[in-house]
């Protein structure tokens, strides 16, 4: 089984690729700099001639595609995204036509319509709010019909809220860990609003589980209960010591941020059989071990966080 | 107003152009042949350099995209329906950032979940059968996102069934109509489906008038009555007055087709304000003129047919 996996360099690539190694996949990866247990490509996947070269020289059995525009504050609504629905079409059918056959894509939450606490893939609605879910909901709306039409194996991962080692700033857990490892004051919503986090190790696991799997059609990936901002912030205040850094409600949370955000995982846990490794509490004292970790080594070099 | 049309050799194309000039467009015309009443573009639109170049040519304030896959018997399954997606996305974005103002694409009924007899836009649901719906559908949604975000005024006019002059062989009223005229047998289905059939002259204007107005989103391009097979073909017969060519029952109708799809059309009466000027009984005195006038071309020079 050799499997290629796109956006290997981003946050969940980075923990996909081992996760990929450890169920016995042969590793290809395409990623900006060298990864250890991979082969690493440097392909430009929005371009057309680099994108169906290395679908021809991998000639990968599996396809695990996690990139897409990600840039953060703009992702939401980059035209962008139009390219990447093209080039993520392309690939799909390149690497059917190169004989692939099992092929597992990442989605989002941001797909569901707002409303209700809980999202199902079977019973809930789709209807995206943003261009980036939009996007989303259109490529797997498009691959589905196309993987029946030409009998390619085709699951969705839908992700949630993640978090985890190495996260981009930018985001709400790396900055906060940031902030409360180095005395800074961190401004945020009232913090009520609930969210179902996973761990990216997690996430990533149970990507590589569901790519191992026959298990077709769109797949919560999430842990299956949604916590509070709040409480997550206060976790993070708790261990570092420093509760007085949080700021709630010096920030307005946006209009249109529904009070809940919680995925049913019955497939996840059931037909794929996947169990995450890390709790909250365990997550987070792992998340702030790399930031400390981190953050030595960078007052240590001098050197501009990597992240 | 300069309008650009994609797909004007095509069977509707054909009869937009003459609609936009009526309405005071300078009309530009992406075609394989010169036609009256337009300057001509030979570009591939499946092709990113020539796209671009062409939207930078034309600069057209409004777009007409009609071109896509229609390969009769293979459109429904083409993995071509994924180029023609990533190639319409691409268009109306460099239709838009070159100052394009007023969107209009060509989308089907094949879009609607089938079961109902009659398809609103507002309220029926969007959950196609085959790749080809599934691929226009997922360009609607991606496209309809994007036309929101970036401030793109965009409508999509989805076309129901259509007849009249200048049909492609193999295709329900061209093969019947070539048939009686030509004294040969016409083995059918039972014919008791019925179905919203719209003279093609009217199908083109609907979508003029459409680009021509502020409406947003999906519009049902149709006549609001569905007809019988039955009733369409004998209209035809007795027009020919050879009904005995008629073979009812002599080929199955799919499983998969409902007994009746008819459109809701208040969205174009009254919104568009478009009326058809064809009635059934018109437009099929229309169609058979223009048959027995390109049969007799053909019998006189012992051409092909070039249809």
């Amino acid at each position: 089984m050799r499997v290629l996996v796109t956006g290997a360099s981003g946050f969940v690539g980075r923990h996909a690729v081992p996760a990929l190694a450890a169920r016995g996949f042969i590793v290809h990866a395409v990623a900006r700099a060298p990864m250890s247990g991979a082969v690493v490509h440097a392909a430009d996947l929005l371009d057309e001639v680099q994108r169906r070269a290395l679908i021809a020289e991998v000639a990968p059995s599996h396809l695990l595609h996690l990139a897409w525009d990600a840039e953060p504050g703009r992702y939401w609504t980059s035209p962008r995204n139009l390219d990447w629905v093209a080039a993520s079409l392309d690939l799909a059918r390149s690497f059917h036509e190169a004989g692939g056959r099992r092929l597992v894509v990442s989605g989002t939450c941001a797909e569901y319509a707002w409303g209700p606490p809980r999202f199902d893939e079977a019973t809930s609605a789709c209807r995206p709010a943003t261009l980036y879910g939009a996007a989303k909901d259109g490529t797997r709306r498009i691959l589905s019909a196309y993987a029946e039409s030409v009998g390619l194996s085709f699951a969705w991962g839908r992700l949630f809220y993640l978090y985890g080692p190495g996260e981009r700033r930018g985001r709400l857990v790396s900055d906060a860990a940031h902030a409360l490892l180095t005395g800074a004051a961190f401004p945020t919503s009232p913090g009520h609003q609930a969210r179902d986090f996973l761990h990216v190790v997690d996430t990533a696991g149970a990507l590589a589980a569901l790519l191992d799997s026959p298990v077709a059609g769109a797949v919560n990936i999430a842990s299956g209960r949604a916590v509070s901002v709040r409480e997550l912030l206060d976790g993070l205040a708790e261990r570092t010591g420093r509760p007085d850094l949080l700021e709630y409600g010096a920030r307005a949370l946006g209009p249109s941020e529904p009070a809940v955000i919680e995925a049913a995982v019955a497939r996840l846990a059931e037909e794929v059989g996947f169990r995450p490794r890390f709790t909250l509490e365990t997550g987070l004292d792992d998340t702030l071990a790399w930031w400390r970790n981190h953050l030595a080594g960078e007052s240590q070099t001098g050197s501009k966080p990597l992240i």
